[in-house]
């Protein structure tokens, strides 16, 4: 039988094709749905994804759902990607690394970073936090933490782990260098050279990079640009492979597609991995920027039995990229990635902490993430409109289920790097091109990632407009000259 | 012939012979003897601290060299220790990540790690700097900064770098979460896992273990406790093995032995190098805390002639170990090592830097730096004469020429584990035991470290009594049990 969403997807389809609800219409609001049908809110607002993922519904920022106007052009998601059995090593890529570079430089238009906009970050709230941190724990801001962290802030995570569907106290907790250094830390606590770690593909290109330099290989799971990765899929690798030292996968709104995972595909994974023994490393950056309309999605360590999922996070998209506060939950690794972390940084810099651990407390973070959602929710929304306005009529675009990352698909013969090499050099535009979202650089070269971290201002819409321009002239000949 | 310090050392050592000078009375300063004779100023301390280790002479914090009481018993340095031309990987040690856990804990007399206590840093300064930071930037504080770093801060250290007999820019700089993310980030650099690091031996456990983490192997070189490393020892080691990756010294105030490399042994040092196409990791850390009557010394990096001196510092020693803020001038390797630094942690936290920064130029850096060297020089003479009271008659201690760490020997067959762990258990005293600074653990069992960085409170007083009283009192009924 088809699950419930599908159900009611089907449902609220039909009363659209009867013109119950006209072009324009608000349809009942998630809540409403959920209280008059007895469905959970998960339940609904994965239909209204359904219907919105087939260009019958739209969602309004701060409003609901409404029924699309027909005669709009309709924006399809980006194509299912494919599972490539095979276990790669992953090629060193400059490209890679001049994105990140060139992400923090300021005489480009940064789309190219999943990195957020002065504009919306707390900017002046978190300088005072910082300055006052500074000033009541001077001896701590001076000397050397303990290598898992400032407990205060350790408490904090602790307290908000509540709302993750976890229960977790401040010892579970190690601080880290941002989730980067979280990443790399669980890599290494569960992994050798030459093992290798299951990736949702496309993957975070930042991942691919650290796998790299540990010496890992990856198996690249397929994804549904909605669903994420099929578990069996998932489960075939698991038989197929025997050194997976672990899955990697960011659960919620991912990056770059932008799907979270429903809660029961997230129970059954935790299952299937832990049948298998293989730990789950669980990045959660973006779990705090669900849709403003949705709840906040339950995490999959919340359903780990016996420590082996290891779940990471980050103020790096909620609050400061600049502090360089992340995270890691290292469950039965806890000593070792302790260890590892005291080997490798001794300890995270003592006044980011504070400051995060200060602002946690006294800075009404949850009323700035209401604001934040909203704001990045909207933007989304604006970057995507103007990218079907100004992109060739082939053009995918995903529909996140959060974050502030669009994954634009281009005709399958277009060159993605071609494209960002121009949009770069010509018009300092940055953006990331698919490739580096592969291990070996070879697929998702016609795709790129766009970053909608910043109040789509003229400059912005000039940008899109740009980069839309050298995607159609670069398609157009190009198919001209297949067709020779 | 005998080179010039070694006949001035001669020369003043007949003088005291022949009672041109007592007892207590001091000797021609540095100064008026190099101006007097036309000896460098090097020189001249050379001499000094020649005569120091024979007993003869002593120095005063703040005032000079005098002539020793004979009737005080003449405490001996450290034996030479031997190089083992044996290529080995590191053993992981849980005590290395115990000495580091402890090192911070509040619990604890903290003799273990090498922090300075909050008594000598500018804490109040350095908070309010700090928060003067975050006002002054608040975008920079908010906002991820590029991989490189900070470039206020880089170029304060371009300036500062003249003083070490360099000539650098601030692209020469990259920025590092403290010089343990430096050390991690210079040996990926130029290694692959398996090949061979040349260290000085004892070594700094934080390195040895940063050796492990990578899956590189070592060799260790003799040193003796106030010249350091034998080239000679050095060429032969470049010979015989052939997958060495990099020599990496603590060139000035070692850790934990604290002799300086003379200069012209660095000249010779890189040179040396140079001609087996074999980088230099130069670990800087402790330069500025050189002896207060000496001048800074120079590095090896101001001989570099092709950019395969690696240099790296920190101001965790100097200004504050809670900030992190480190540094690398990766020479020919720049590139590589900022590919790895934005793979590993895309940036280091802007806040730490720019309070640095504003440290540095706004703080009056230099005047603290004078007063933290007198302290330390202080502190170093007061735990020397403590341990000379309370320890065994047989026991060797270190006269660093900087920094503020002494490395204990005792007798042969002692125990120092034994003696780390009764300390800590019972009395809560943390030292460093002697087998974590060699590589499989084995060697300097009988030896440990204890930091200098905190005022010689009677908290202090009295656990060097009891660290003490264990040492006497466990290598008493041990060497009867030989006798038997």
């Amino acid at each position: 039988m088809d699950p419930s969403y599908q159900l009611l997807a089907d449902k609220l389809h039909r009363q659209i094709d009867a013109r119950t609800y006209l072009p324009g219409d608000r349809l009942p609001s998630v809540r409403e749905l959920a209280k008059d049908h007895g469905f959970s809110l998960e339940t609904v607002l994965h239909a209204f994804r359904l219907l919105e993922n087939k260009g019958l519904v739209e969602a309004r920022v701060r409003s609901g759902f409404y029924v699309r106007e027909p005669r709009l052009r309709l924006i399809a998601a980006p194509t299912k990607t494919q599972t490539i059995f095979r276990a790669k090593d992953v090629a060193v890529s400059s490209l890679r690394h001049q994105t990140v570079t060139l992400g923090t430089s300021k005489h480009v238009v940064p789309l190219g970073l999943s990195l957020l906009g002065s504009e919306v970050l707390p900017v002046r709230k978190l300088a005072q936090t910082a300055a006052s941190a500074a000033r009541r724990y001077p001896g701590e801001t001076s000397n050397q933490g303990p290598p898992a962290g400032i407990e205060l802030l350790r408490q904090q995570l602790a307290q908000r782990a509540n709302a993750w569907g976890c229960f977790l106290s401040p010892d579970d907790f190690v601080i880290t260098c941002g989730a980067s250094e979280a990443l790399h830390l669980a890599l290494r606590a569960v992994s050798q050279p030459g093992d290798i770690i299951l990736v949702e593909s496309p993957t975070y290109f930042g991942v691919l990079e650290i796998i790299q330099g540990l010496g890992l290989r990856v198996v690249e799971l397929a994804t549904d640009p909605v669903q994420g990765i099929d578990l069996g899929d998932l489960e075939n690798a698991l038989q197929r492979f025997n050194r997976v030292a672990a899955c990697l996968l960011v659960t919620n709104c991912s990056n770059p597609l932008g799907y979270s995972l429903s809660t029961k595909t997230k129970h059954n994974l935790v299952r299937l991995l832990a049948k298998f023994g293989v730990p789950l490393i669980e990045d959660d950056i973006f779990g705090e920027l669900h849709r403003p309309e949705t709840e906040r999605p339950k995490v999959a360590k919340s359903f780990d039995q016996d420590g082996s999922v290891i779940l990471i996070g980050s103020f790096s998209k909620t609050l400061a990229p600049g502090l360089r506060v992340g995270w890691i939950v290292p469950g039965k690794f806890h000593d070792r990635v302790l260890e590892l972390k005291s080997a490798t940084s001794l300890a995270t810099p003592s006044l980011p902490q504070l400051t995060v651990a200060e602002f946690l407390k006294f800075g009404s973070f949850d009323a700035h993430l209401r604001r934040l959602r909203k704001f990045l929710a909207e933007q989304v929304y604006r970057f995507s409109c103007a990218i079907a306005e100004n992109f060739p009529a082939s053009t995918r675009i995903s529909r996140p289920s959060g974050g502030f990352l669009l994954w634009i698909e281009l005709e399958e013969d277009f060159d993605a790097l071609e494209l960002a090499a121009e949009a770069l050099n010509r018009f300092r535009i940055a953006v990331a091109p698919g490739n580096i979202f592969s291990a070996t650089g070879e697929r998702y070269t016609n795709c790129f990632r766009v970053s909608c971290g910043h109040a789509f201002s003229p400059r912005f819409a000039e940008a899109i407009q740009t980069v839309g321009r050298l995607a159609a002239r670069s398609s157009a000949p190009r198919r001209m000259a297949n067709s020779r």
